[in-house]
C-alpha cells in the first residue's frame, strides 16, 4: 500500500488495480504515475500466486494483495485488467462496495446500460454509468479514434478493415513466444507453440480469439459490435479481418471507409491532424508513414497513407498504428478515469 | 549450355532465361526441371558480373552467359526475370530474333496488344500475342486466381484487399535484410537498413514500390490496373493497401468482395475447391487456415477464412496465401509457356 501525495489536482482517490501483475495492469500503474493522476492510496490486486510481490509506484514499493470479496472497501476507482472470469466475478463486487469499475475485459461491453467508452469519441456516455464502465478491445479503440473526425464531418456508411496485430495483444505470453521462436527459426530448429496454435515467428495467423459459427472470429465480431455501440449507430457497417503478425508491440490497421458525404483526402488529413488523440504521419515523399516500431510506447493513434479511394463513391483509405497496450488498453482506461473526474461523474448516475 | 534430352512431350525447345542468377530466374530453372518442360537447350543469361557462373539443370551445369543483343538467336522461348530496364532493352530484341518472350517485369503489362496472363484466368489472351507476353505482379496473380471462380459464378463489383507481403518479393536482398536484422533486434543492437527505408524485422511497412501522386503506391496501382486487364473488365473496382511484413516467403491477402449476384460462403467454398490452382484450407474448428510458412515452396493459391460479409449486399470475405516466387512469379511464367505450347500459340499471332 502506498499513501503518497497526490500528484494531480482534485481530491486524492483510492485506486485499485485488479490484475496488477499483468502487462496491462502494469501499464495502468505506469500511466497513472506518468500522468499525475490524483492517486491517494493504490491497491494492487492479483491472484494468490502473485500476492506478496512488490511493485514500484511513485518511488515506493506497493505490495500486491489477493483479489477477493473484501478488496474494494473504500475504493473510489477500480481498474480491472484481469481476465473475463475475474471481471465477471469481482467487478460487481467492487461496484457494490461503491467503487466505479473501469473494466478492460469483454464481458460487459455489450451489456445495455454499461457505457463502452473511448474518451475522444463518446465521453458523454460516461454520465449514465451505474458503477461499471467498459473499455473496448484494442483493435476497436485505435480505429474509432481515427474514424471519429471523419464520422463527424461526413458520416460513415461502411468500414472494411484488415488488422496487423502485435503479439503483446495476447499478454506477456505473446512476446515471450515470438522472441523465443524467432532465434529458433533463424537457427533452423523446431519451434514450440504454446501461446498460439501455430508458429508466429516469420509467419501470420488469420485468427485472433475463437471462431464463431458465422466464420468470423470473436475479435472480428468485437470490431463490428463495439464500433456500433461507441458511435451509437447500428447502421455503421464494419467488415473486419483480424490477423496476428510477428510484431512485438503496436497494432496496425488498413482502413477503407465509405463516407455518407464526400470527404476528400486533403480534407480528411486536416480533420485528422486536428483530432484529439491522433497524430498524422503522412509524407510519402519523405517515406514517412506510421509504423509499429515508432508507435510502441507512445500515446497517440498515428494515421497515414490517407488517400482517396476511387473504387467507390465517397471512398477514403488510411493506415493507422497505435500502441495496443497503451491507447488500446491501459491508457484508454486511465483517460476514462480522468474524464470521469473531469465530468464529476465518478459516482454512479442516479 | 546444356543439350539434355527432353523430359516432357512435344518437340524440345531452346529456352533462354534472362536474369538467370536472380531469385525468380533460379525458380524458373527449377520449375522447368520439376515439371519436365520440353527443354532442348537452356541458355542462362545475366549481366557481365554474373557471367561465367555455372548453375545446375537436370544433372548438368550450365554456364551463365552475358545478356546482349546476340543472346536470342535460335531461342524459341525467353523468360525475362530481370529488372524493368533490361526487359525494356532486350525483350524486343529477343522477340525480333524470333523468340516468344514471357516477361515478369512491369514494363509491358499495360501495353495494348501485349497479353497479361494468368493461365487459370485468361489463357485465351495468349492467342493474340505478338512476341511478348507479360506475367502480372505477384500480389495480383494470387488474388485473381482466387477471384476467378467467384467472378465466373456471380460477377464482381468491387474488391477491397489488404496485402501482407513477404520480403522475397524484393529479391534476394529482402530476406538477406530481414534475416540480418532479426538477430540484431533480438540482441538490442542497431539495425542497418539497405533493402528497405526502415527496419523490417518485427515491423511493418505500408509501402511497396514507389509512391504515385494519387497517394497510392505503384504496387497498389498495379493491383487495380492488372486485375482489370486480366479480367478484361474496366468496371471491376479494386481498392488495395499493400504492406510489407516480416515474413520470409509467401504473400497473404485479406480480400473482401462485393459480387454482382449473391454468392453465399458455402457456395463460394465449393467453387473455390473445384477451381484450378486453388486449394481450400478452411476448417476453423480444427484451426486450419492458410499461412505463409505452409504455402512457401508450394504451387497452389491457398484460400481460407471464407465467410459471408453481412456489412454489404452480396458481400464475401476470404484470406489467400501463395508463394510469391512460385505462383507469384516463376511458376506463372512456366505455366504460360506450357499453355502456349498446349494451344499451339508459341509463334506470334499473324
Amino acid at each position: 500500500m502506498s499513501a503518497g501525495d497526490t500528484a494531480g489536482s482534485g481530491p486524492a482517490l483510492t485506486i485499485a488495480i485488479a490484475g496488477a501483475t499483468g502487462v496491462v495492469g502494469g501499464a495502468v500503474r505506469d500511466i497513472l504515475e506518468e500522468r499525475g493522476f490524483p492517486v491517494g492510496e493504490l491497491r494492487l490486486l492479483a491472484s494468490e500466486r502473485s500476492a506478496g510481490r512488490r511493485l514500484p509506484f511513485r518511488g515506493s514499493d506497493v505490495e500486491v494483495q489477493v483479489l477477493d470479496d473484501d478488496s474494494f472497501y473504500g475504493v473510489d476507482l477500480a481498474f480491472f485488467a484481469c481476465g473475463g472470469d475475474a471481471s465477471r466475478r469481482f467487478a460487481p463486487v467492487a461496484a457494490a462496495a461503491g467503487a466505479t469499475v473501469i473494466d478492460k475485459s469483454s464481458v460487459f461491453r455489450q451489456e445495455p446500460g454499461i457505457p463502452l467508452v473511448v474518451p475522444e469519441v463518446n465521453p458523454a456516455a460516461l454520465d449514465a454509468h451505474q458503477g461499471i464502465v467498459a473499455t473496448p478491445n484494442c483493435s476497436t479503440i485505435q480505429m474509432v479514434v481515427a474514424l471519429k473526425p471523419i464520422y463527424d464531418a461526413a458520416g460513415i456508411e461502411r468500414v472494411v478493415v484488415s488488422t496487423y496485430q502485435a503479439v503483446t495483444g495476447s499478454g506477456k505470453k505473446g512476446p515471450d513466444e515470438l522472441l523465443r521462436q524467432a532465434p529458433q527459426v533463424l537457427a533452423g530448429e523446431p519451434v514450440e507453440c504454446t501461446a498460439y496454435p501455430h508458429q508466429i515467428a516469420f509467419n501470420l495467423l488469420p485468427h485472433i480469439d475463437s471462431f464463431l459459427p458465422s466464420g468470423l472470429t470473436k475479435e472480428e465480431q468485437k470490431m463490428v459490435d463495439e464500433t456500433q455501440k461507441i458511435f451509437d449507430d447500428p447502421d455503421l457497417k464494419v467488415s473486419p479481418t483480424c490477423v496476428r503478425v510477428p510484431v512485438v508491440n503496436a497494432h496496425s490497421e488498413a482502413v477503407n471507409v465509405q463516407t455518407r458525404r464526400k470527404l476528400g483526402a486533403a480534407e480528411a488529413r486536416e480533420l485528422l491532424a486536428a483530432a484529439p488523440g491522433v497524430v498524422v504521419v503522412d509524407d510519402p515523399a519523405s517515406l514517412q508513414y506510421p509504423m509499429p516500431i515508432d508507435a510502441s510506447g507512445k500515446d497517440p493513434v498515428y494515421v497515414g497513407r490517407i488517400r482517396d479511394d476511387d473504387s467507390i463513391e465517397n471512398g477514403l483509405s488510411f493506415w493507422c498504428v497505435s500502441d495496443n497496450l497503451r491507447k488500446g488498453a491501459a491508457l484508454n482506461a486511465v483517460q476514462i478515469a480522468e474524464e470521469l473526474v473531469r465530468r464529476g461523474a465518478l459516482a454512479p448516475a442516479k
